[in-house]
């Protein structure tokens, strides 16, 4: 059975699975599946139609995880819009607000105060760190980190397999580190490292590393500082 | 308490707040929210599993808008797909098509007949004229401006930020005049002007103002006509 | 009435509309909504706040197809995802899998083990073939064939329609041939064909036909393997 304090108020035909744990002060909307085993944290926000606590997929072509965490833990103070699906064995810490429609994957971590905009997807294996920006429609591939401060600006894109599922290969996100800014619709290719502070142009495709405190921009992308 | 008028043909689970109005003849699909305050037009059809009239979140890391209407108004004749979200504070006119699993924020107006395809996103603020199409995928920014007759390619993308979060700034989208066409993944940059009639191709970047009657393309885009 | 198989498994809320046959061991979600006659083969997975089997919209400014089928075709060991859109006239063939948040228009067919993933979007009249992956995000747009073997990366775009909506004129998306790759966030020209085994550079834009075994990349794209 899951518990749920008096204080949660909760909206019609709404689903709770069992081994559920609410804490105090949570808003909960209509139609709203909670999957078995989620722990949502207290003053939590959730919108209708959400799916949260999606136990991974495992299909003969697509990979497998080791999942360090079984279940879906959403911290106090976040904020979790409409129609957004989320996966178990992940962490979404404190005071993050994920967008309508957003999807993230199962094996995440998000950052205290993060945004995970609109209709932006988390692949699996992800860290996002604290006070990110991941803008609307912004893909973020499986594999990847961000370290905190980093903004992901709109529709950028990123891979992680160089092989496009030619060969096995280990897979590899980008890395991008402090504070680092990736304008809107840019590409990232797999494994590149992008450098602290670092600024993206819009529409640039990043195929290599990047040191600290360069601007870049084009395709491929140029040091248009220097 | 919300009236619904006999004529009108609602689907199972369907849940209404309080103080929604309904006009004659409107089909809601199942399991759809309508929240507080909405109204609906003669002869709207919705789908089903959508969320309607969403209030705006308040973050101390989101910027907040003067709204200057409080509820989310559809007019009649126009359809809503399924598995959409919109927000309160905008106003959808008369005979518009919003494709499913799109997302329309909070003080936005769309013109008359235009089209806001699949899985596209208008962010707050902006507004879209008559006989727009904004295809799948589109994204279009906060602050923005289309014209009548405007055409937005799939997948499309906008900024809104020259500084990335990085500065206060006073935020601007594009603006794009009376039948412009921008090509499929192409990127526009904040507070970018291009103008009427103009040809914006596939995959370009635009990162100045362009004028009348123009064809642009590349990365940068250049003029292609002259 | 719709028959359900006792062996089939059932959430909360979900709705089934008449003419729905359902096949053994399906396991439907919660708040999923099955539009009229839907058939569903054995051993199908469908997760929660699905919509499946819309009947397609007939509007004055959407073109209208001649469909071959009038229903949604699911067939046996295939499985889909929370948050889904599916359209009637549609064939998901044997062991598909379709990702979260992704949506397939009407007549469309996907070919066995074919992969559609996480919130991307094929548009009506499209071809898909056997062993193909469509990334997250990834745009097929209408009257696109991928043969069999196709890889299309994340946010890969594509347009059909070269006059943008300015001119009558026959819609004609991309043919893709065997086992060619596509990269993350590519553009690809109303009816481009793309060789055998072609690879195409992640953030290229394909202005023109490609031929066999080609390594195309950049905007716009070139051979760099010659």
């Amino acid at each position: 059975m899951s518990t749920i304090p008096e204080s949660v108020k909760v909206g019609q035909n709404t689903v709770f699975e069992k081994n559920v744990t609410i804490g105090e002060n949570v808003v909960i909307g209509h139609n709203t599946v909670i999957l078995e085993g989620t722990e949502i944290g207290d003053n939590v926000t959730i919108g209708s139609n959400c799916v949260l606590g999606i136990k991974p997929n495992v299909s003969a072509r697509m990979r497998k995880t080791e999942q360090k965490k079984d279940k879906l833990i959403i911290e106090s103070g976040t904020r979790i819009g409409h129609l957004v699906s989320i996966y178990a064995g992940t962490q979404i810490s404190q005071n993050v607000f994920v967008g309508d429609q957003a999807s993230i994957r199962e094996n995440v971590r998000i950052g205290n105060t993060s945004v995970v905009g609109r209709s932006a997807v988390v692949e699996l294996n992800s860290t996002i760190g604290r006070a990110c920006t991941i803008q609307t429609l912004a893909y973020i591939t499986g594999d990847t980190t961000l370290e905190d401060d980093v903004f992901i600006g709109p529709c950028v894109s990123m891979s992680n397999d160089k092989y496009m599922g030619a060969k096995p290969y280990e897979l590899e996100g980008p890395f991008i580190k402090k504070g680092a800014k990736i304008g809107n619709n840019a590409s990232l290719l797999p494994g590149i490292i992008i450098g602290q502070e670092t600024i993206v142009g819009a529409g640039s495709v990043v195929t290599k590393d990047v040191g600290d405190y360069k601007v870049i921009a084009g395709v491929p992308s140029k040091d248009i500082h220097s």
